[in-house]
């Protein structure tokens, strides 16, 4: 809930913003993995290896080839050949091979080209064989001639193929162990030394106690200590030490992250580990040396993956201390370069911004929003203090103001505002306009006491305090302890509630100080549900639009607009659908993915909760604890024209172990004939028939060959069957949604993506929230129950969020739902400091556009991106707001004048970019492709705006066209560019 | 039971074998994966790709790196890393990458290499972004604006530092999709394509119906066809098609094995696989080029695993149906170069002979075998045919004789020696001696008719007929059945025994003719036990050797040898041990790895069955049916002093659902402390005393620093405690087990690898079969439960074995031990021609040594290896059989005369080689490291074979030294050499 979703944020346009966007410094890391003995040290030998055996749940082949892996996954193939890329990254990187029958079957399948590659890797060292019989032959059952003859013809192939002979016995797995293999197998062979595993375990448990695992075994009666031969055995087993060091594809034990750029950086933990399981076999030896094993059963079939692991391992463990303190006060710095940018598109993928994630995960988003928002708050803070500073501090050094936000306002939190004002100090609030067009519009923030505002004139403006609700006061602290882990030391009195003016792609500042008994407190009233009360209607709304509540209930039954005319009836209920379970008659249960009601069971207001109407200059306020978890306060502003609806929802009770799926349920009395209208991402609204399906007209009885493509578009229905009536009629809503009658049309905007519907004529539904308990079995293996803790106590989820509400006459709606919606998506960025004494309008720029003062952008065009690049060039897009035939007015081709926009700076260069700004347009148009399409002719007039002529620089844009540019100014300082 | 345990086998010298072991012939497959369109087919675009969630079940970060993959396997790092070298190998192979948050991670943390690979790969297209936003937004809870910054932020990075503009828009996994994504995200953005998945499932019933998953999208009203896209509609989601096409590591679906020299060659079965997926799809599109999308979420984690099938795919659907015929009838050609030795090799693997296979594995270990020797059996007889060809046909081109052999010998199956002999034909019985001593022995074959044998001087042999008994038919024809799927039509009536002489490294050859009435047919008496016989012994054995049998049931009660005038008393029984279940108090079952018993159960003989006596000229045999399924032939040959008992058990019954391991143990009344010996695989005797562990001497109060290591030697003991009295007292026996008393040392010889063990004093017990009915948990997973099936009747396993029991007086018995054991390892060779009428002797070598013909090897001495390499070289091991103190005679150093051994041949050059004959002895020496041990002064008198002196070319042989040489000789050739 303190993280606000994802589109809730300031667009932060070049004003602001130089460089968001950069790409991090290159964080390849040459990992030194250079071998070296170091005598006063314990030393840990890594011994990369797989052990492949010649046959045992699987055959020869299939384990070579990897099929038949049902029964075991292994595939030597994969082995061998991963192998060759992964020490030829890194020459210090070695890997022992035994069983040449594998080797061989892989050595006959390669070119020429990977054999001389293999010869120089054997010759280098970095690959060696070890054993080199054909397998690693038992040693109960078999004869010594054929332990001769199978040794031999893997050994005299490695000779003849490589010159090379193998230094080592290595049994690692056979069930026990002969005097023949010691003395004749190894010794006679000419080894070095035997390693082997598997030994009786009272006899392995005293040679641990005797630190006599390494041992000369003298075999042999009769040749005695000509045929000694060293001999290792392992402490434990063939396998890497205990402590997670397993690496093969999907292992679970945990990598090394020691990219400081991600989370979880774990190199100190992952270090401690290894020295761990190195000091517990350590005392096992006798010399300051041990081997670690690492591999076991036909792994390393993706060898890069376990190199990866052990350089790093080598690299971090040979490392003084100091390094790695560096490393670890890593997340104290707060060095990141992840950006909101980042974390903004990450967030927009189809598991994230969906809820289809697991709950970690929809964590691990809010954390890296709340990172990305932080480092944008910081940025934003040092931009708008350059741009406020006096001219004398060029290039912005050593600015002295700094600039605060409040992320979590929306829960009256602010700690710039809740400040003491005593003593004549002033608060300053900077408010900035992100839009083309100016706007006015209301600005609330906490306050500890009662206060007045003026502006940068120092004209007092009109301001209303309004008293903080007992919910919104436990909203608070409650939260800010869930979110910032703290307990607010300061309780806020009083909203400060005030009219700001802002230009466009500017700023004003407004300075709030403390008054006694002169702020304008709002009149707070309550009533209860009662059915004796003598007047049946109470008015809300002191401008044009007024709302009108049954006194009986507390219920809305108007909405009333005097200027339009607009006279409508209106209800709003809540309802919740039960989610399905999935284990009674329909096996599938409602979850992250799947909307699957049971039931629907509409609210009752309880008639204990009081409505209180709080009543100001600038608003009025009805708020309504609808029932103990659903809380409403719905707005009436004295200049807007829409009411504003505030629902604060949760935790949702599921004691019934019913999960519960909540919506608010707008009802009119209008015909709307099935249809409602909602957005496509915030853009176009689509037509909604209720059960059909708009879809695409079917030339069913044309030849289908290949020529011709049919045309799927936005104006033919196909009918198709509705088999869930709620569900299959449910629309994303990111932008809002509309239904029309005769006369009027009724449209909701939302703050946040919701889910909605027309269920019945005249009613629109919103789904404002969910918690549900089962897994809906797609994927996710989680129940959709979101909840939050503080001090180990756990509740589920409360949400707070808007919607707007305006009914138009028919043909009007198009303009609010637009031009507001715009606002909503890029709301006015509030900004705090403190005047330190002196007079701060004086000293600084208090009131700013980059625009020419006369200019504003036309009403159907918003500028949705303006960003300076890293290689000095800006990106400037513009989206005409309007769809053709939606407005009478302002569907009409929109002129956007760039001069009077850069008004001080002068572009050297402008290209029309493609929409995500990698091409020139004109390279687009020229490589599109020409589709022929069925039933069309090919002649259709579409409205597109011209080419920019460089010398007007006027840039013309089509009913819904978005127009990408990359402009060059030929100087370009942000820094400081006066005042408008 | 059909193939022979592995070290049963004709050792194959170079003399018969010139070149068994070559490396096959390179199988390098360029795989031809160029692509093509071909106009008037169905073209598959294979569209490699991965899927990866920029956060869902785990976070961006833990995807990234691949941490808690115990949530789900998933390592994007290992995606991007793997796909570099994939895509280096092989220049027609293509991928696609879309998500741009996961590349961008990977990118800063390259190496400048790495790097400038990639951008090389980008260049040439072999790497392509897709989509190429951060993430795949999601379309329905997205604002456009931030689907634009998104989709900006990822595209004006692939430009900036690649300078590429993604063409395709790929949006296969959002939960639907929106018009603004088709006309804004993918027509303004400049892509040619929209692709995507998830759609209403009415939706895209219909538009498979009417092959409209292909449209052009007109998206947006306002726009019309100037914001046309082609869109991609997949019919059933981004996967790969149904029928098994997924190659993730460790992936179930069937790889391509198309290597001829691998079992389970597939690519017929897989090209059908893949066309029919392709069929399938062409039904729904309109034009002939349909989209496999081979990949899914966070595949190509190795990358390569894909590749290689992919591969595969492209090259082998591409080819004529001509080349597929050809690799298909690859199994009929029988072309194969999996060598015996290879099978055999492979046979040595710790879970091969072992048994702790699965029985899958087992079977194909079996079926290796059985090619390998058929393989080798078609290279003997070419070979025997050669050397026995007359001279002039030089280079043994155009041989007309042929040699063939019985590999189902030991159940008297030989149709070779199954022929009429009614019409003066002869059958040439040719006999090949592998060991370097001359060897008497007597062979046996079947013959359908009374015959008599004639050597090669035409005189008359000592000849002995027995008639087949009913359980050795029996045995026979269900066995052929089962394991060459035919039932044989003739059944022979005799076994033909008689004696053969072979020279040492040579062969002699007999003739057999049919003979009526002459053939000396054994007597056959049989007695069932009875209380009331008169003779309590009945004494079988014309020779030295006598054994006395009790006539009251039945048993062996006596050992008698009237040369050495040992005499004991020896009885034989078989028990069985319950298989422990694994359920009861015990959770340890008993299965392929350990052997659990829950308790001893003896088997009493069955009072109904008799006793069958045969007695010949040659040997006698006794025939015991024990119960239904021991049968057991105890034999004393005239002219040897060892009894032989060829057992027949199984199948074992489990009606009763107890597995049961059966043993047979002798008992005597030596009285031998607990003390016993087993051999070390066929090499060294080991002495074992019960329920205490041979060991090594601890110096525990010495200091343990690094200098010094403990020896383990083959002297010392140490107390362990014994938790399995009878499972901790066995002992692997490959060749043997024997045990002393004061006078008498009593040896039991065995022809294949048996567990063994004394575990009462004068008794030895030998583990003959076992069937277990619950798996032990150690990997294997199946119970050892080996069944047979013919006709699709299974029943339980039969194995057919030998032991072989001698009493000598003490200080003797190593000698039989040794040579007999030698001889038991290399059986006499069995090969078969037919007489063509002429005079066979006259144009043929009947006998041949290759040693000098009055040379043979030291008593002490065995040749181990001959075997002519590819290079020229002949690769020569000895083996001094004996341990030091062994004999008294025999465990001296030996002395072998090469220049007698290779009489027509001058050696050139001799290299003294270490065991694996893959270095010079000599360079083993300079190297071998010299190891400090404890408590050893270093000075200690080992005998060792001095070098070999060039000019006289002798070699020494120490006790139980092993030396390899590489020979060259001044001119080999092998084929004639003349005769001995």
């Amino acid at each position: 809930m303190a993280i606000d979703h994802p589109h809730r944020r300031t667009r932060l346009s070049a004003l602001l913003l130089v460089a968001l966007w950069s790409l991090a410094e290159s964080k390849y890391i040459a990992y030194n993995t250079t071998q070296r003995i170091v005598a006063d040290k314990l030393n840990v030998h890594i011994v990369a290896h797989t052990h492949d055996d010649v046959g045992w749940l699987k055959t020869v082949d299939q384990y070579y080839v990897g099929s038949n892996n049902s029964i075991q996954g292994a595939c030597v193939q994969n082995v061998l050949d991963s192998i060759i890329p992964s020490l030829l990254a890194d020459k210090n990187r070695r890997f022992i091979y035994v069983e040449q029958a594998f080797f061989q079957r892989w050595w006959r399948q390669q070119s020429d080209e990977i054999k001389n590659t293999v010869k120089e890797l054997l010759s280098s060292g970095q690959l060696e064989f070890i054993n080199g019989g054909m397998c690693m032959h038992d040693e109960a059952a078999v004869h010594y001639i054929d332990m001769i003859d199978q040794t031999t013809l893997g050994h005299r192939f490695i000779k003849q193929e490589f010159g090379i002979i193998p230094r080592i016995g290595w049994q690692i797995d056979p069930f026990g162990h002969s005097a023949v293999q010691a003395y004749l197998l190894s010794a006679e062979v000419g080894f070095d030394a035997l390693y082997f595993f598997r030994i009786d375990y009272q006899d392995l448990a005293k040679r641990k106690d005797l630190k006599s695992l390494e041992v000369i075994w003298r075999a042999s009666k009769s040749l005695g200590l000509s045929a000694d031969i060293f001999t290792g055995i392992f402490p434990k087993n063939y396998e890497p030490p205990p402590g997670g060091f397993y690496f093969e594809v999907n292992d679970d034990s945990p990598v090394i992250q020691d990219d400081p750029l991600l989370f979880d950086y774990n190199v100190q933990e992952r270090v401690d580990d290894f020295v761990a399981a190195a000091l517990s076999q350590a005392n096992i030896t006798r010399a300051n040396h041990i081997m670690f094993t690492m591999g076991t059963d036909f792994k390393y079939q993706y060898a890069n993956s376990w190199f990866r692991q052990l350089d790093k391992f080598i690299h971090y463990v040979n490392k003084a201390a100091r390094q790695l303190e560096f490393f670890t006060e890593r997340n104290s710095s707060g060095y990141t370069t992840d950006s909101l940018a980042d974390a903004l598109a990450i967030a927009q993928h189809h598991d994230a911004v969906t809820g289809t994630e697991k709950q970690h995960v929809a964590n691990d988003y809010a954390k890296r929003l709340s990172i990305g928002y932080s480092e944008a708050e910081k940025l934003v803070g040092a931009s708008l203090a350059c741009l406020t500073e006096p001219i004398s501090r060029p290039g912005c050094y050593n600015m002295t103001t700094k600039f605060e936000q409040c992320p979590l306002l929306n829960i009256s939190y602010c700690p710039p505002s809740e400040v003491d004002l005593s003593r004549g100090k002033k608060l300053i609030v900077l408010v900035y306009n992100s839009l083309g067009w100016k706007r006015n519009d209301i600005i609330r923030i906490p306050v500890i006491s009662e206060s007045i505002v003026h502006d940068s004139d120092g004209n007092e403006i009109e301001s209303q305090l309004l008293p903080l609700a007992d919910a919104t006061i436990n909203l608070r602290s409650h939260h800010v302890k869930a979110y910032l882990g703290i307990s607010p030391s300061i309780t806020p009195k009083f909203w400060l509630i005030f009219a700001v003016s802002v230009p466009p792609l500017g700023f004003n500042t407004y300075f709030v100080s403390s008054t006694k008994g002169k702020g304008s407190v709002a009149s707070v009233s309550t009533f209860y549900s009662s059915e004796e009360s003598k007047k049946s209607n109470i008015e809300v709304g002191k401008g044009k639009l007024k709302l009108l509540y049954n006194v009986k209930d507390g219920t809305l039954t108007h909405y009333l607009n005097s200027r339009s005319l607009v006279k409508a009836s209106m209800e709003q209920t809540y309802s919740y659908y039960a989610g399905d379970s999935g284990s009674g008659s329909d096996p599938q249960a409602s979850g992250a993915y799947i909307f699957r009601p049971n039931g629907t069971f509409p609210i009752k207001p309880e008639k204990k909760t009081p409505t209180t109407i709080v009543r100001g200059s600038i608003l009025d306020e009805v708020h309504q604890q609808i029932n103990p978890w659903i809380y409403q306060v719905s707005r009436v502003y004295k200049d807007k024209e829409h009411a504003e609806v505030e629902f604060t929802v949760g935790p949702i009770p599921v004691d019934d172990e019913i999960g519960k799926e909540l919506v608010t349920k707008i009802t009119t009395g209008m015909a709307t004939n099935k249809t409602f209208y909602t957005d496509s991402n915030g853009r176009d609204f689509i037509k909604r028939v209720r059960d059909y399906r708009s879809d695409w007209e079917f030339q069913v009885n044309q030849p289908v060959a290949g020529n011709y493509y049919p045309v799927r578009d936005y104006r033919s229905d196909w009918e198709f069957q509705v088999n869930q009536p709620v569900a299959g009629n449910y629309y994303p809503i990111n932008l809002g949604i509309y239904m029309q009658d005769d006369s009027t049309e009724f449209s909701v905007l939302v703050d946040r993506s919701v889910g909605g519907s027309s269920i019945l004529d005249g009613q629109i539904e919103l789904m404002l929230h969910r918690r549900l308990l089962y897994d809906d079995g797609r994927g996710v293996g989680e129940a959709l129950n979101e909840t939050v803790c503080v001090d180990g106590e756990c509740a589920g989820l409360t949400v707070q969020g808007k919607f707007y509400v305006k009914i138009d006459p028919l043909g009007e709606g198009s303009r609010w739902r637009r031009t507001f919606g715009q606002e909503i998506y890029s709301p006015l960025l509030v900004a705090f400091s403190k005047e330190d004494g002196g007079n701060w309008t004086g000293s600084h720029t208090a009131n700013f556009s980059a625009m020419d003062p006369s200019y504003s952008l036309p009403d159907n065009v918003a500028l949705i991106t303006l960003q300076a690049l890293e290689d000095g060039n800006v990106l400037l897009r513009l989206a005409h707001l309007y769809e053709v035939g939606e407005h009478k007015d302002l569907s009409a081709m929109a002129y956007v004048e760039l001069k009077k926009m850069f008004p001080v700076r002068k572009i050297g260069n402008i290209i029309e970019m493609n929409l995500s700004a990698n091409q020139e347009k004109a390279a687009v148009e020229k490589k599109r492709l020409k589709w022929k399409t069925e039933g069309s002719s090919g002649v259709e007039t579409i409205a597109r705006g011209a080419p920019v002529d460089p010398s007007k620089l006027v840039v013309e844009l089509a009913p819904m066209e978005i127009r990408t540019f990359m402009i060059k100014f030929d100087y370009i300082t942000f820094a400081k560019i006066g005042d408008s």
